[in-house]
């Protein structure tokens, strides 16, 4: 197999932005990316492009992959449109690196964009809920924050977590998030807030749920061939993986994990050599505060049922066993649906560049990212690893 | 490069079908493709699934991938959907063959689906309307067979192409498809019934325009490393082109040809190592019959302007230089949007199989596979060789 390379990536701001449109914040991302490779690139050394968005196609356009690299000047390459609901660009880079590897392709620019805000009603029920199965859990009436709660309640019930430690992700997220110039919700909240908010869907408060958020992300990979000519610090895509599950939280076996999320981390960490133990940071899908303990376990941070405490020790937070949501996450970051995936890779880009300022992780080698689709029909899992320069 | 071949494809039947679901008919298609394989595959085999479909995420149902792979019990894998609107399942295909090419799957099914005739409205505005331009095309009030007609007109005004002309495309593949048992529309149509149906839009008349379709198609592509396991009678995925375009027609240099289907068919020659004249028949994207005609220049059958003399010559029928849509093509078999690229790669698995009855192409070797998304956003080919067995 050939190596692939990650030598760029960027995200737009994320937040609400009512005078742009998903191609003005494609466009942002993508004039980022460019901007942040070391020694620069051409446009028209790209090669291919794979765009993640659940709702642009959503709203009756099709080919929203031609459509925003058309806006950007890319038109003419081969362009894929790819969606597994909120893992639509984690999978976007996944065929990225695929592409890569295939020999298909030398430069490759992933991507995802998404428009939330421009909703009058429900945006979770209506954005999130397609994302989650439709037939028999969103017509019937549970929204998306609804599944994660029946998965918190769950979580306590077996292994003794409580609201307290969903809190505690909150407070860790906003406080990161908070030096994330890049972020929707750039301010701090304390163990009390997150406590007394207001519940959306119990044990759930509006702390414990990500915001609805307009923005986009890219990403440039690349192949061994041709990466000296973009960078002379190479970050390599060193593990991959995904995996799927019944789309309905109901139809699982479990629900205190996401067993999609334990296939993709076990295939990536395989394919890379490497385990939970040797990450330096993490990226994962904190959608509620729920998953980002769920992901502790699912990835193999933790052992299974100690997510609260471990949260609770500070493992995850600067100076603990693994830096967990640097960049703020879904919670503090934002979460724009088919932009998150790449958003996370455009954070590890950040980190393992050396250039994240207040939120940086010392000594950053490798790093990891979790991008889950629905509450866990489709995850998808990657490991970057800065190389070592002579 | 490590080589993909394809082992085994075949589709649902095509049709208006109210009793079955998106779900149901994936069902068929993988049933039946799982069957077509020479030495049979166990559904176990499968490292990785790749579905299209533009409407059943546009209904709001997102993750439409792992929800028809939980269906027919491959949950669990890797899988994604991808969009490229009517391109949809060619793309699903080349991405197959990008996931084999990589080393990181060794069987990978491709395939599609779509539901689209419980539309009490018009289907052509809702569903093909979707694939062209909304924003300037759609919204403005252009049905998808009024980008087309406006293609015929240039290509009339240009060319001196005319209704007889587009007829006769509507002959041919209507005597083909009435020799395939799972086509749509299975009888035939005289020269006269063709250029005196009722017009949908000028020059368009009713039998230039494929039907509404529901159906489902798949196709299971492998490794170099695993072939020997499935099949004695290769097939090779010998080439695979893709290119992209404004999406909307408004945009491009020219209405005459569809620039998209040209760089990929460039693309998949050059990786084939063979020309036009090589292709013994070649399953084309026939929306509108001025899309056939139109696909020999860009395909490089005829020369550019010619394309109707060529139709006319029977040089795209049986016993001409190639044969065009021995299916039926869209015209006549169906076009169930998500499904129709992997229903192209089914029709070339049966021929170069020596499997399609009355309507076998005699000694066919090379087969191509031609797949447009919109009026030519995006477009994908495809070149297969049966391999000489010792």
């Amino acid at each position: 197999m050939r190596e692939a390379y990650l030598v760029g990536a960027a995200q737009s701001d994320f937040g609400s932005f009512p005078d742009e449109s998903y191609r003005s914040l494609f466009e942002q991302a993508y004039k980022s990316t460019l901007a942040s490779v070391e020694k620069g690139v051409a446009p028209a050394d790209v090669d291919e492009a794979i765009v993640g968005t659940l709702g642009v196609g959503g709203r009756q356009i099709g080919l929203p992959g031609p459509a925003v690299t058309e806006h950007v000047g890319l038109s003419g390459i081969p362009c894929t449109r790819v969606e597994n609901a909120c893992a639509a660009s984690g999978y976007s880079v996944r065929q990225a690196v695929q592409a890569v590897k295939s020999g298909m392709a030398d430069v490759v620019l992933a991507g995802g964009v998404e428009i939330m805000t421009d909703l009058s009603g429900d945006a979770t029920r209506w954005w999130l809920g397609v994302s989650g199965e439709t037939e028999w859990e969103r017509l019937s009436g549970t929204t998306f924050a609804g599944v994660y709660a029946q998965m918190a309640s769950a979580h306590m019930k077996a292994f003794g977590t409580t609201k307290e430690h969903l809190s505690h992700v909150a407070v860790k997220n906003h406080r990161n998030g908070a030096k994330n110039p890049h972020a929707q919700l750039r301010f701090e909240c304390s163990l009390e807030d997150a406590m007394n908010a207001p519940t959306v869907a119990d044990p759930l408060t509006l702390y414990h749920c990500c915001p609805t958020t307009d923005g986009a992300a890219c990403a440039l990979i690349v192949s061994e061939d041709v990466v000296g000519e973009y960078t002379d610090d190479p970050i390599r895509v060193a593990g991959v993986g995904a995996g799927s599950d019944k789309v309905g939280l109901f139809q699982r076996e479990t629900y205190t994990g996401v067993p999609a999320s334990q296939r993709a981390a076990k295939q990536a960490y395989e394919m890379a050599g490497v385990g939970p133990v040797d990450i330096d940071f993490a990226e994962v899908h904190d959608c509620f505060s729920i998953a980002e303990l769920m992901a502790y376990e699912d990835l193999g941070f933790c052992e299974p049922g100690e997510a609260g405490s471990y949260v609770e020790s500070g493992a995850t937070d600067y100076g603990g066993d693994v830096v967990v949501n640097a960049s703020g996450g879904l919670k503090s970051k934002g979460h724009p649906i088919g932009a998150t995936g790449a958003g996370q890779v455009a954070e590890a880009f950040t980190q393992l560049s050396g250039k994240a300022g207040d939120r940086q992780v010392e000594d950053a080698r490798w790093g990891l990212t979790h991008n889950v689709g629905g509450s866990g029909g489709a995850a998808v899992v990657h490991i970057f690893e800065k190389e070592e320069t002579a």
